[in-house]
Parts: structure tokens; sequence; C-alpha cells
């Protein structure tokens, strides 16, 4: 099995993946954020997981063990970013720190591959005494993810790849055929035992993976408050046909089910995945690509519940979004799943991180009705409390799944197959495949100009593939127009070629499907791949941001995108219903947008992706 | 002190309430569902306190302990519920039952007056050792009431009596000026213990109510996940603009600081909560007068944060919300107040009982948007979970305050003051007071019309006053225009007369304040106080309630109020988002429109208050 230094090989799929070493992300976008997250993240990460006490949890005794059940997991998330950034980088520094936190979590490892700082020992609940909410064997699954991507790096002989075998076969042992039928509360598991069948060819744990997406469904799992739809227990992965539950959850399990239907062959458990992909997206997918519409649960709403105000759109779950697009576009091959993965990275996962990589959004709403208030810097906020970046909370997922994400992040840029190079998402980067090589140039998505310079290439004919993405209507290849889709240079390149790709960053007014109600006559202003968003920052003082309508055309004025706004007077009233409540207008006033990314890095703000139209109407 | 059968006794104020015993509902709308409390209602909650053991956990040993760690409170509402049902209709075997279960409570207090099954024994926590979360404090609240409620009927001498003031002097004791500085985490114990103050004349539960009121809101109690506002601790109630944080706490702190203001004349403090009222019913209320739009928090959101789907408007939130009212009507006399009584009692509190009187919504949705399903009868429904009436919760508070609002109902409808009386609410009904008499004869809300025939008067002229209802533009008094707010006809009746008020129930459009998102665009229709809903039962075949367009024009054709509807075809794409997505109209229907209280009373269905617009307009 080939070891390629990337999060997902699958042994057979339309497209191979490249690692990180494969291609490399140069000055642009991407690069400063990933940079950030390498130089800034890391270490503040590192930081706070001694601070809260997450890391000494391996070491001290169960009455002295602080943070929630799950907090080893973040550690474990730590080591796999640490291990992405050592394999792309060599850094020497990085390693010596990895192996110091490998020895303290090794040590905690009970003689059956036991692991975990939160059960089993004197006066913590026995092992396996609460599957719904413990999150052990989820616990494992970051692990093993982590493992992985040291053993795509640096090979098998490592002391976290021995830990995580030692887990991975006590959970085979533990919830194999013969053991406890059970699935756990949280998945996660399944792609990583895939992932460790992959770089270990030990086909059982494979089997054990296929055997967890085989159980869930079928009620192993108590029922909750939420319902057991909350950790996809209510139905069979194979015959749902729509996300559903925590967002999270739902995602990483669909990601792991792809990884088991691709290995072992089972198309209509891979048709499964796809349906339920194609539905979730037409109808529970925010703008940004963002997931999940409700707090109380983290979950997903019903079909076209996606109200902009407290959207939860959970960092993880847009992780978890990216991990699913990906791994269906290496069995599928299909654009759309680019297209999902790109709106997702600008729209959330450069959203999140503050830009000293030290602060960071758990939930990513679209409408910000009042100004938050800026989190205290040492302290621990509570989940998705904090409606501006936090250094840290209580429950924290995010930090340590953006900093792997970023830290492997080139690795979704480009595809080979036997017929050629297929690029998915536009940065400056370098690519250096065993067959090809090429530079590309850009400044997307400032600009829309895609330079392809080819550096190396074989001495026959193969293709040159290009996501064009769904809304880059007039964009050209070389002058020619192209359509959404892919676009195919078939011819023998020599190095020095360059193919330039032209895509259509203007601003464009969206509307909303008619269905989604909390939107209802407004619209958003796109450019590229970026939703743009009104922040009252950038309001002049007196005007209020929901006390604007505005006209359905959006223009670039000086650098800027800006639509004309109407002022309006709200109605005065003891109760707000009743006849012809239509506010006055007031005025006129540019508003200006910036991408949502951008938002609140200019101290606390009202914010809006959705603008009601001036005339109620989104046509 | 006036020792009247009524919830509320204020000793100062502009009104003076009446009592079980001097209202009478006559058979009508909420007769039927008094004596459907009566007879179905008080059995099943007893049926499921003693199955689900919460009765019994006065007598079992803490390890046998079942139920949430406030389920005490629900054996008290209950008491309460059968101290009004016996008052106003001396029911021995009601009397009996109401004994056996005062017995089994009685036992269960400690000598000091402690009294709580969840803490303080033996493998239990310490008490008061979770002021935040443990409800103890709010338990005494609601035993105290039960107590008051006995008193009021019954007199002083009585067993719950005794336990009640042992309880309060414990309260006293340990949270009084020179103990525990701090309050409940659920507000509740503030209302009671001036009613308590106000029945038995120790002023010191006054003092001990007021002492809780001051301290709230200067963060005596610790920060968690949903922030100090959810208990109303973050800000001082003298100072809070608005209500806000977990609806039931605040409306019924808000009951409590009313009670304080009054008794201590306090006008500052009054006036705070007035303003409260008068900002919260503006923008944190629901067309229905339901309060609370999070699930997540139980909790009131942001101004105008009303969203239709998954509103929550739990029913004891509404109940709280009537609570507050009356207390601001009796200080007052506004009209205004009872306009929001009379909107939440026939749209939430009507709402939520089954016809039978055996099963409830928990939470009062104004958008259902896919079919609810059936939950088991046997089975306690976690908290908000179903979608349709459940038999029993896990928190299973509402039962319980539906049961004595509905047992103690009559005395919202009228008062008296120096000058003469005060009708509030119409209702078929008979009123006999010390000085006046009169029967109310009326269909209402199915009719406008409500004769007032007086039974009874002095032999000076004296005014009558009856509230015109703010939507009531057109009603005629006696055939003569009046203007919503009051209408006072001051004269010499005699026994004999009759007043005739006619109120105009005809449907009427209502559009929404352009500042609520989620319903722009849309309208609902109203008739009377009764807010209407279409529901997908009553829609012909293949046509989807999420996919109609209305014209803002209702009529009433054969009984039944009509709207004409569109039918539309709705989009089919892959991505939710683009360009004019506007769908085509394919057809005309009629869409029957309902009472809101009546939704789901025919099996599963899906259900919207507010209707999009087939333009797009509110105008």
């Amino acid at each position: 099995m080939k070891n390629i230094a990337t999060p997902t090989v699958p042994s057979v799929g339309r497209l191979r993946p490249l690692g990180v070493r494969e291609v490399t992300l140069k000055p642009g976008f991407w690069q400063q954020r990933q940079e950030t997250n390498r130089t800034a993240s890391l270490d503040h990460i590192e930081h706070w997981l001694e601070k809260a006490g997450w890391l000494a949890n391996f070491e001290v005794g169960p009455a002295a063990r602080r943070g929630r059940e799950f907090s080893d997991t973040e550690i474990y998330k730590l080591l796999e970013a640490m291990s992405w950034e050592y394999g792309r980088t060599g850094d020497a520094d990085l390693e010596m720190r990895y192996k110091d936190i490998v020895r303290r979590v090794a040590a905690a490892q009970e003689p059956d591959g036991y692991l975990n700082t939160n059960f089993g020992r004197s006066g913590q609940a026995p092992r396996y005494s609460d599957l719904e909410w413990g999150h052990e064997i989820y616990s494992y699954g970051h692990l093993i993810q982590a493992a992985v991507a040291r053993a795509r790096v640096a090979g098998l002989d490592d002391e976290l790849v021995r830990v995580a075998v030692r887990a991975a076969d006590h959970v085979c042992e533990m919830f194999g055929p013969d053991g406890i039928v059970a699935v756990c509360g949280h998945p996660e598991i399944e792609p990583a035992l895939v992932e460790l069948y992959r770089v270990t060819g030990e086909r059982r744990y494979l089997e054990q993976a296929q055997l967890f997406v085989e159980r869930r469904g079928t009620q192993v799992l108590a029922d909750i408050e939420f319902g057991r739809s909350y950790f996809q227990d209510d139905v069979p992965t194979r015959e749902a046909e729509v996300l559903r539950g925590h967002a999270v959850r739902a995602t990483y399990l669909a990601a792991g089910t792809v990884d088991v239907a691709v290995e072992t062959g089972d198309t209509e458990l891979l048709d499964a995945v796809t349906r339920q992909w194609h539905n979730t997206v037409a109808r529970r997918t925010y703008l940004t690509g963002g997931m999940g519409s409700r707090h109380q649960d983290e979950a997903f709403g019903e079909d076209f519940m996606l109200p902009p105000d407290r959207a939860y759109s959970e960092t993880c779950a847009a992780i978890g979004s990216v991990m699913l697009s990906w791994r269906l576009l290496l069995a599928h091959g299909d654009a759309a799943y680019g297209d999902l993965i790109e709106r997702t990275l600008f729209n959330v996962i450069a959203t999140s991180p503050a830009d000293d990589g030290r602060g960071f959004f758990y939930t990513n709403t679209l409408h910000q009705r009042t100004p938050g208030t800026e989190p205290e810097p040492d302290v621990l906020v509570p989940r998705a409390a904090s409606s501006l970046r936090a250094p840290w909370f209580a429950v924290s997922c995010c930090p340590t799944n953006l900093a792997r994400t970023y830290a492997s992040l080139a690795a979704y840029l480009a595809t080979v197959d036997d017929d050629g190079l297929q690029i998915h998402q536009y940065a400056a980067a370098t690519i250096n495949t065993d067959r090809f090589g090429c530079e590309i140039e850009t400044q997307y998505p400032d600009q829309g100009r895609i330079a392809v310079r080819i550096t190396e290439a074989p001495d026959s004919p193969w293709t040159l593939s290009l996501r064009i993405p769904h809304w880059a209507t007039g964009a050209t290849l070389d002058g020619r127009p192209v359509e959404p889709g892919w676009a195919h240079l078939h011819r023998q390149f020599a190095p020095g070629d360059v193919v330039v790709l032209d895509l259509p960053v203007q601003p464009r007014i969206t509307a909303p499907d008619p269905r989604i109600d909390a939107i209802r006559g407004c619209v958003a202003v796109e450019r590229g791949p970026i939703v743009l968003c009104a922040e009252s920052v950038d309001l002049p003082e007196g005007v209020d941001l929901n006390a604007l309508r505005v006209l359905p055309h959006a223009e670039e004025r000086d650098g800027a995108v800006v639509v004309t706004g109407r002022t309006v007077q709200p109605p005065a009233h003891g109760w707000p219903y009743g006849i012809a409540l239509e506010p006055a207008i007031t005025g006129t006033v540019d508003v200006p947008l910036r991408p949502y990314h951008r938002w609140a890095r200019r101290g606390p703000s009202t914010m809006r992706v959705w603008l009601p139209l001036a005339d109620g109407r989104t046509e």
C-alpha cells in the first residue's frame, strides 16, 4: 500500500491523493494561514493544554484529572497537526516537542491497550460504562489518526504508532464480532481504523470499522433527550436519506462510511452516503458551507431550517464536511465536491481563527444582532458562548481540529489519476509528483487569474483537469469559454507551458431557495468563492445594520464591494404585530461589504450575511 | 389582611382581586377546560406522580429516589391545584386525596424545617451545595404557594400550612441578613414568600423576599455555560431593561419583584419591572403571547429574535407571563395587561392540554415543518422532545403548572376597586362580590357579543369597566362605538340591567414588525383573540403547506376562515442559493385556517401560523 503523507489514502477510487510533500503552498491566502497555524496556533494550543491540565491528565491520578470526558483527544489532534507539520518541514524542535508529548501519553496506556484518562481508575466510572456520552472509542479514533499521520510522514517505527496499534487491537478485542455489541456515541473510530488498515495492511481494523458502521442505526445506544438521531443511531447508515443529528458526529460517520464502502467494494453503501451528501447540500447547508443550525444539540435542523441568526455552523462540522467531501471526491471525481470544499474552506475554516492564530470561533453565525463582548484572555470560555473569537473553550475541539487541518491543507489541492493531474483548489503552490510538476501562480481569491506553469511532464499526452466552480459563469481557459464542472486539457505538455484560467470574481447577488423561511426577502452578495457580509463598524454613525434595506445590485468601487442601502425608521409600538408596520425609508447609504471570514476582527460589531431587500422581493 | 381565595392578594394597588368563590365559570370555552382539568388532569397527574415514583420520594430512602432534582415541586403544584379546586367545589374526595398526599410530604420534613428529597441525606449532595442548579429554594416556593392556596380556601389551621411555615422560617434563618448570601438558581421563592406574608402577616417573609430580589443580579451565583443572564443574576432587577435568560425564571422573578415592590412601596422597583414588561412585549413576545425563542437554554432570544419554527414558547413561561401581567394589572389597572393575558390564555394555555386532559405540549412552536410522531402512552418523554402532546415528561413542570392555573382561572376574570367592578376577561360566568353581582353571557371567542346582566348592585352610582381589546377596532357598547382600552359605564345600575358589548371577531390580517427577520414577507390571520393557523390535515392531498403562498385577505365561509393560496413548484437544484429561485405558481387552493389552540389534535401534521405572501410583501 502506497504511503502518501496525506490524511486519507483509499486503495481504490477515481482519483488518487497527493501528500503534503508533493504539494507545497507558496505565499498567498492559504500559506499565510498555514504559517500562522505553524508558528502561533501550535504553541498556543500546547500552552493551553498544559494550563488547563489536560496534558497532565496522562500523568496525574484520577482525582486530579481535569477537563471534559473527551479532553484526551485535544492532545491527539495536536500530535496529528505536529506530524503533518513535521512531514512538511522536518522541523527538529517540533519533533522534540512531539516526542515529549508522546512519551507522556504512552506512559498512561494500560497493559491491555486501554488508554483513557477519564475512566476505569479508582474513583472513576468503569471502562465502557457510558458509551453514549463517554467518548472512549472516539478518543481512540483521534489517537489512531494522529498515529496514521505520523506513520505517513516518519514510518511505522514510532512510539505513537505502537500505542495506537495496541489501542486498535484492544478495540477489536473488546468490540469485535465476539465482543460487546456497541458503538461509540461519537463516531470517529470508523475513519481512523480504515486508515490504520491502509497504513498497516491489517485487515481486521477494516473489518472492525465495517462492524461499527453496520451496527450504527440499529439502536444499540440508549435513547437520550435529543433522540437517537443525535448520534445517528436512529436509522442504519445504509438506509438514511440525509445527514442528521449532531453535525460533527454525522460528517465523521459519513466520512468513515465512505472509507469502509470503498475498501470493501460496497457500492450500495457508497451510494447511500453519496445520496446523503447531495440531500444535505441541497437542503441543510448554509451559504458559507457551514452545517448545523441548532445550538441545543449542535445538530442539523430539518430541511431548509437554516436561520442565519444563531446559526451554529460549528467549525468542527465544517472540518467534518471537508473530510467527507474529499473522500467522495476521491471516490467519484465530481467537481461538485471540490465546490463545497472550496466554499467551506474560504467561509468557515478561514473564518474561525484570529489573525494571530490565538483565538477561534467555535460557532460561525451568519447574523450577529448585538455586538459581542471580548472574552477575557485567560479564561476558559464555555463552548459556544462567546460571540467573538476566544482563546480556549471548556469544550475545545475546534482549535486542535483547525490545527491538523491547516497543517495538512496542501493535500486537498490536487490529485492524480492514470490519465493526469487534477487541480481542485486554487492557491499559489508548487506541485511535484512522480510524473508531473507545476507551479500555480495566482492572487486568488482576490483576483480570478490562475496561471499553471508546467515544470515537469511525461513524454506523452496527458490530461490537466481544472475545476471550474459552479458559480463561475463566464470563466475562460486560455481565452476560451469553459463551463462549470471540469475543464480538461489533453495534450503533450512541455516544461514551461503555461495554462491560464480566468474565473469571474466580480460581485454577484445571490438569492435563497424560497423554502428557507428564515431569509425570505433577503439577498447575499458573493465574490468568487467568498461570501461577503455587512458589518456595523463599516457603517456611518447612527445607521443600524438591522434597519437597512438594500437594492439588489452590488459593484466594486476602489477595491471594495458596495451595495446601496435604504435606511428605515423602525415602527414605534408596544406590540410588534398589526397592520402595515412596514417602516418608512429615511435615507440612502452606501453599504460596504467585506469577506465574511474577515468579520469581528475589529472589535465587537453587528453583522449580516443576508440583507433584506428594499422592495421585499428577491427578483 | 383580607383572605380572598385567589393566588395573589396585594395589600395596595389600583385594583383588588376576586376569588374562585366570587367568580364562577359557566358552560363555555373556559369552563369546559376547567372541568377537564378537574375531572381528568388531576387524576392523570396523581397517577404519573405515583408511577414515576416522585411522590414516593418523600417516603423512600435516598438511594431509591427517582426523578430530577426539582420533582418535589410537581407534588406541590398538584396540591395547589387541589386546593383551588377544593375551594371552588368543596369536593370531599379531593379533600381526602389532598390530605393523604400532605401526610406523606409532611413526614419527610426535617426537624429544622428543611424539606427536599434530593439533598442532604446519606449518599446525596449536601444541602445548598448547588444553588445554581439544585432548585432547593425554588422547591420551597412551590410548597409555600400550595400552602397559601390552602390557607386561602381553608384557613391557616392545616398541616401543609404548618409545613410551609416551618420551611419558610428555615429559609429566613439560612438565607436571612445573617445567613448565606445567596439566591436560588430558579426564582419562585420570591412571590411565594410575599404571599405567605400576605396570608400570615409575618413581615420577615416579605423582608426575606426583598433580600432575594435585591441580591439577584449582583452575581452571587457562579457563572454557567449559558451565562448568568440565564438565572437573571447578570444585572440587578432594578436596573434591567427587558426580560432575559430562562423565560420561566425571568417571569417568576419579575412577578415576585412586583409583589415586593408593591408591599414595600418601592415605586422605582415597580417601574423597573413595568419597563421590562413593556420592552419584552414589544420585542420578545410571539404573536400567541408565548415567550422564549431558544431551545438550548429555554430562554428569551435577543430583541426581535422570534423564529416561528422551533419557537420554544414553553407552557410554563406563558403561565409565568400571566402571573406577571396579572400583578402589574392589579398594581396599575392598565387594560394592556389584560390584553396580553387574554392572548396568552387563548393561544398558549388553551393550546397545551389535550382534549382529554391527559396530554400536554411542553413547548408551543408556531411552525411545524414535518409531522411529529405520537409519543408512546406509557413512556416518560424527554422534556421538549415531543412535537405532539405527551402524557408526561422527564421534566414535567408544565402539566402541574397548567393544573393549578386552570383550577384558579376564574380569579383572573374580574377585579373591584372603590368605584366599581372591572371585567378583564370575557367568558360565561357569574360574579358575586360583597357589593356587586352579575351574569356574563357570551359565546366568546366564537362570537363577539358579551352581555353583562346586573344581578346585584349598590344603591348608588358606580362604574362598570369593560376591557376593550387592542385589536377590537369597531367595538360597540350598547350600540355606541368604544375605543380599545377601558370602556367605563358610570351610573346607578339596577338588578336586571343588561349591558351589551360587541367585539368584532371577523378574521383580520396581521403583519409582523419588519425587524422580526424570521417572518419577513409573511402574514398571520387572527379572529378576535384567537391566532389562527393552517394545518396540513386541512389541505387537499398533494398540497404541501410549506410550498404555499397566500393572498392577504381572509374571509369567513360556512363558519370557517379561509385564505386563498397559490401552490408553487419548489425549485429543483443541488445548491439552494443562486439566481432567481422564486418558484413558479402552479395553482390556486382554498386554505382553511383553524384556531392555533386546536392544532395537532387530529394526529401528526405540519402547521404554520405565519404564511408567506404570494407577492412577497406584507402590505
